[in-house]
Parts: structure tokens; sequence; C-alpha cells
């Protein structure tokens, strides 16, 4: 029973806001290597923190970069089922520091919201489930499920030592389902399940004209300059009508969510309104043919980040540059390959390339999409705890973002990944003044409290 | 009879050479605001030469920004012709540094080429007619015309202050002809006149999609990304296969050259393989239709030099940016109007923008094109003066460059402008490594002495 747990979290909200305040401060930024005294500060709190509730052999354990924090509490017997938790305590850099309007790594309450870098990504969230499992332990002496937490140290900078970690820790990570909390929901009284994650392949395209750079009085006319054969090239990757991509190939493997996912999709309130709203475009477009909510995750897309290459100072430079290149990526859905899209790529913009340029194509990263069994029990009883904890039912939705270390667990320890996550659309992770609803923070100890206690009975239902 | 300066200046070339090298020492790059003590330096030392070659009322003359060295010789009588002589003697930057072999402000000859930043633009153009000046003045103890000669300090940024300073000193500065020696001739023994100058549009872009940068795992396909949009817009200002800048108008304005100039031109031995072999591309490619030589000179074009906005570091970043601008700049030749196609070219841009963002059009710099009488009499003395200095006649073309100032002579002063400039292709002018060859210093001064002996009968020919 949680009844004790729920009246228990209840009543010490205070006193776990205090201890995440602490998890805050300390600036664990992945992406600077000055920040490594912090990330080992950040991972040893992290144990202290899990010792303190009762967890068992938690240590900071050693990786190719930053350690695992793991811990395990694995006495609710061989008929329960076994839980792995996994977060990160690692943040984003937080320039621009000035549009802060407070400091970024002291935790600042206004309006019932806690600002602090990391509120929402992913300390917030993390902690949160500490809290969850503390107010258990507290009051049952015991959980309902077997439970193992591991929280990395680099998911900022795309996870580099996680995969072979868990590859090498196979055994000690054995266990019936993975719960991720780092994701978002779509209003406080909105809970979703994303029940997926787009894939990606990360393309770089340098076209190189003249061997130096020129002068476009000397030679602007009669030399192809790279920039006006490269636009030539990037707008032909898209319709400009339609918005879809014109790379052969590049949807024959894009299989259509089943009719169960269809019908969930579709009760998703996402639309181009809503879209409008949250980014302040003057309009929106997409693939035509399909729903906001369908573009943004069952959809594949392909995004231009950046044209290195020239001139892009104040005022005017007539330099013709000897080399021009683009960031592409692109975010795949099931059944694309991510490796065979990125050849794809390379392929038509050759294709599309004249005699005056040679071209290269290089592929900086790819990422495997993954999809969650929605029919899975530990899928529906997350679902039943999102009941539970807001009192209305979750929507389902996959995610429009990259998270290769779902398709990783799930092909890895042959277990589905549950994400339920905490965070706002406005959270404002990863930019300035990000934050954590404090209401969601309440909610989300109560609602994993419910998926610890529902679980058992729910694994064990005839499938 | 310029017989005697001619033997004065073979018997001093290594004295001017000396003085050339204390000239070229100065490092008065005028785009650094922490060289201003070198510029004003550089001025200190040109009016030092210019008193001590026998000029006179010799004075650094303030301007808004740095001073115009003056001097004049006017004592040919009111019979003879008045030659006004422009150079400059602020020079570049000379980032990146490590790529010079030898220190950039240290005079170092290497087979027979002088290297120096400055040493072909221009300070070693300028030294030149100063030891033309000096040679006649030592030998003949008077000049054939009155002469003027001005040299500013600004033209490395675009000259801000010259044609406000040359309105307010007409009269000081009236004259029958402007020599410039600050180009280029094909190859050391083949000279060339620029008998006219390319205008200048240089346009920025700026497109606005969401209110703040978005992160395209959150937004990806379902709202427009800026740089998406812009590379459409960018791909449609040129057609593809021809080149043809595709601005409704743009060519409408655009004047033939005259017969004799279509002969002149069709001398210049300029293909699409000097070009090829000049740049380094792989292949060239221009306006269908027209020569490289036209294609550089008479047709007006359109380069894209920088595409500001978004991630453009190492690596990957998935960010769709709120803003994505392009830096893009059209040469304009007889009768473009440079405001005229600013416009045709900002109501273009707008017509191709969809309503998902706002797109602002900005002109950042018009210049005017130039044209010079090729049948005047001091262009007819200055080819007559290459014949005698090189051997060979001069070949005619325009210049592909922009340089204002011609225009701005031309109009405020009402006089034709003789560009003959002693530079080589491989010169380096704006790069490192920028160098003079000694030869053409050399025939340099032999030019000019013939063209300050042949002007005043030129002039006197009945036309």
């Amino acid at each position: 029973m949680s009844h004790q747990a729920l009246l228990y979290s209840r009543s010490h909200d205070e006193s776990y806001l205090q201890s995440l305040h602490e998890f805050l401060r300390i600036p664990s930024i992945s992406t600077l290597p000055e920040a490594e005294p912090a990330i080992q500060a950040a991972a040893r709190w992290l144990a202290g923190a899990m010792t303190d509730i009762g967890l068992q052999r938690v240590a900071a354990m050693p990786t190719a970069g930053y350690p695992v924090v793991y811990g395990e509490w694995l006495g609710a017997g061989p008929h329960a089922p076994t839980l792995l938790y996994y977060g990160h305590y690692d943040v984003q850099p937080v320039d621009p520091v000035d549009e802060w309007l407070s400091p970024p790594f002291e935790p600042t309450v206004r309006n019932q919201q806690l600002f602090c870098r990391g509120a929402s990504d992913d300390k917030g969230q993390v902690y949160l489930v500490l809290a969850a499992i503390d107010s258990y332990l507290r009051t049952e002496g015991r959980l309902p499920v077997n439970l193992k937490v591991m929280i990395e140290g680099e998911e900022e900078i795309s996870s580099p030592s996680l995969a072979a970690w868990v590859k090498e820790h196979q055994p000690m990570l054995a266990c019936d389902a993975v719960l991720i909390c780092d994701s978002g929901i779509l209003a406080e009284n909105m809970p979703l399940i994303n029940h997926g994650t787009r894939g990606m392949a990360y393309m770089q395209v340098d076209v190189q004209g003249p061997a130096t750079d020129l002068h476009s009085g000397g030679f602007g006319g009669a030399v192809d300059n790279p920039f006006n054969v490269l636009v030539r090239i990037l707008a032909q990757l898209h319709d400009g009508e339609t918005r879809r991509v014109l790379i052969p190939g590049f949807y024959d493997n894009v299989a259509p969510p089943d009719a169960l996912e269809q019908r969930l999709l579709a009760q998703v309130p996402v639309s181009d309104q809503v879209i409008q709203a949250l980014t302040g475009a003057p309009a929106v477009a997409g693939e035509a043919g399909y729903t906001a909510a369908e573009r943004l995750t069952v959809r594949p897309t392909l995004d231009i980040h950046g044209m290195p290459g020239g001139f892009t100072g104040e005022g005017k430079k007539t330099v013709i540059p000897a080399r021009a290149s683009a960031k592409v990526s692109m975010r795949l859905v099931p059944d694309q390959d991510p490796a065979e899209i990125a050849a794809l790529f390379e392929r038509y913009v050759r294709s599309l390339a004249p005699s005056t340029v040679k071209v290269a194509v290089r592929t900086l990263g790819l990422a495997r999409w993954s999809l969650v069994d929605l029919h899975h029990p530990a899928v529906q009883a997350a679902a039943q705890a999102y009941q539970a904890g807001f009192d209305v039912a979750p929507l389902f939705m996959r995610g429009g973002g990259t998270l290769p270390i779902v398709a990783d667990f799930q092909d890895t320890l042959g277990v589905p990944v549950v994400m339920m996550g905490f965070g706002l659309p406005d959270d404002n992770a990863h930019a300035p003044n990000e934050k954590l609803s404090l209401n969601l923070f309440r909610r989300g100890i109560e609602t994993v409290i419910h998926y610890l206690a529902l679980l058992p009975e729910a694994m064990q239902a005839p499938r």
C-alpha cells in the first residue's frame, strides 16, 4: 500500500526541496572541461543522497568518461518485478548568462516555479524519483519492486561512454523494465507518455570551389561561388510547397503508426495554433498531409542548423570563399536506418553538385529511433500511475527528440523503456531561466510512488 | 625631354627602393583603431618624402577621418595641363599572420619580388610615382605638367571621408585629368589600362522565424526553419543552368559596350582556362553567352559572401535558429543604378518569402560604377606611355572591382580618370605574402616619366 508513502511525501516536500537545492547548486556542466570537479562533486553528492534514502551497493562507478552513480534495493523477492531507473546529473551550459533573471546555479522560486539550471533537465526529475523511493522506504520499510538506480554524467554530451558501460554491466542491470523521467508533459493537467524517440543522421556538406578565398571584384562572375552553389543544392532537399524531403528513397522505409497509435495520437491537442503560440513564428508549416502532432513524432524531418564559411561579421566584405559548408540533420522514424539515410543523403547531394566544385559529405553522427510497445504492462502501469497522480488519463505521443539510450536499453536488456516525464514545454531546458513547476515536482513524487505500487500487479496480469 | 629623367631613375633605383622600405615598415592598417599612431606616422613620412622631392604646399590635411597628404608643383605654366595624382598610404590587415614567409612589415626580396604588406597595394605604386617626379625634377628642374598629389589614408576602409573632402577642396584640386596607380596588369609584359570600374549594391537578408532558437527535437518538422527557407530564396537569385541573375529588371539598364570597347576586350587574353589556372577551381562557370573577360568587366554579378546564424562550430548542435541571414553583393555595370538594383533585390526577395517568416532586407552599401572615355587624350597618352615603358601596347579592360572615388572624381572635377597600374594578379593584395615585382617597380617609374612627358602634347592635339 502506497497511502502512507503519499502522506509522508506530502509532509516532507519542504525538506525534499531543500535537498534538491543542494543538488542544483553544483554546476555540473559536462560540456565544459573545467567543470570536471563540479561533475565529480555532483556524483559524490548523489551517491550520498542515494545512501541516505536506503539504497545499497551505492557507488560512483567509473566509465570511459564521467562516473555512473549506481545503487539498488533488491529486497522485494524473486517474484517481484525489477525496475531500472535511469537519469542524469549533468546539465547544459548557462550562456547567455546575462539573460538569466536569477543566478543560474542559485535555486530561486518565483510564481511556484523553481528556477535553476538543471531544475527540469534532469536534476529535479532525478530527485523526485529519489524522494518517492525515500517516502516508500521510510513508511513501509520496503519497496514493492526490486529497484536499480543508475544516474549518468554525460547525457548532455550525447552519452559517449554509456552504451559500452551498459553492455559491460548487463548482468548487474538485468531488469523487467526501464524507467526514465527526463521528458515533458503538455501542461500541468495533461500528462504524457513518450512511447518512442526519433533517430538521427547529422551530416556536414563541404563545397570547395577555388583553392583560396578570392576577391569578388577580381573574379566575381567568372568562377562559381561555393555559397551560390551550396544554396542551390540545399534548396533541392525540400519541396518548397509540400515541405516533403526530396532525397530519393528517404520515405521508403517509413512505417505508418498502427491503428491504436493513430487513435491515441489524434487525441493529442498539439495543433498548428499551439505550435505557433509556443514558438512565436509568424505562421507555421510542415509536411503536407500531416497534422502538427504527426509532423513532430511519426514523420521524419530535415533541418539546416548553420552554414559555416565566408564572411559572417558585421558590415561587408566581398569575399568569394574557397569553401562553404552546411550542417544538416535529419530526424528519423521507424523503420528508417540512419546509416542508409546518410548514404542516400550523400548520394543525392553529390548528384546535385556541378563540376565547378568538389563536394564532401561527412556523417557527424547517427542515432537510432526507438519505439516502445504500448501494450506492455510496464507502460500500462505508467498510464495508471499518471491517472492516480493527476486524476486524468495520460496522452500517448512519441517524442520528437533523439535519446539513443532508449534503443540501447531495449536492445541490450531486452525490456521496454517507460518514459514518464514531469517537465513542461516552457521549462527552458537548454536555455536561460530553466525552471521546474513545484506543483509538478510534488505530483511527480506521488506519480512515481503510484508507479512503484502498481507495477507488480500489472506485470503479473496475463498479457 | 624625359631622357635624363629616365637615366637618373635607373641609376637611383637602389636608393628609391631603400626609401620605399622605410615607407613599407610603417604598419598603417586603417581598419585597426589601435594603428592610428602608425597611420599618422605614415602620413608624416609621406609629407617629408613629398617635400624632399620638391613638391610645394605639402601638408597632411585633416579630413573627417585620417589625413590626406597633399602637395603640388604648379610651375609648368597656365598652358600646360594639370594632372592630379591620387593614391593611398593605408594598408590591409595582415592576418592570418602565420602564413607569411617573412614578417609582414619587414620588406624582404626573394626572386626579384619585394614582399611586404602594402608593397603592391598601394605604397609601392605611390612611391614609384614619387620617384618618377623626383627623377624629373632632379634632372630637368621642372615638370612638363602642373602636378597635384593627394594620398589618402582610408582607402582600405572604403574612403568614408574622401568624397566630402574632394568636394570641399574642389578649387584646389581643379585639373585636366586624374591619375591613379592602384590596379594591376595581366603579366610582366602585358600592361593594361582599366577604363572603368564596377559599382555595387551590398545587401543583407535576415529571415526571422520563431521568436527564439528552438530544439529541432522539440519542433523539427512542425515549424519552418529560417535556414531551410533562406536557401530556397537564395537559390532563386540565379538560374542554375545559365547563371543569369533572376531578379526581375536586373539586366534592364545594362548597356552593352560599344564597338571599340568590344574589339579591345576581345584582345584581352583572359579565358576560362586562365581563370581556372589562377583560382584553382575544379572547373569554372559564369553567365551563359559571355566570355570570361566579359563576365569580369561588362556584366553584372551576384555573390553570396556568408550566411550568419545558427550553429557554425565544430561538431553538431540541433538548433532551429530563430534567425538566418545572408550577405549578398551585386557588382553593377553601366547603366545600372545601385539604389534601384537594391530596391529590385529587396522586392524580389520579399516576393519569394513564405508567410511563415519575416524577411528584412538591408542595404549595407551602394557604390557607383565608372566608365572612362577611351578616346580622351589623357587616356591615349597613358597608352603611349605604356608602349614606351614596356615596348608593347597596353590592353584595355574595365576593372571588375569597385572604386567609388573614380566616379566621384569624374563627377566632381569633370575630368577623366586614368588608371595605370603596375601590380600583378599574383601580388596577394589583401592576402598573406603581398609582393611587388621589382621589375615592374622600375618599369612603373619609367612609364610614369613617359606619361608626364607625353601628356602635354596629347592634350593639345585636336580631338
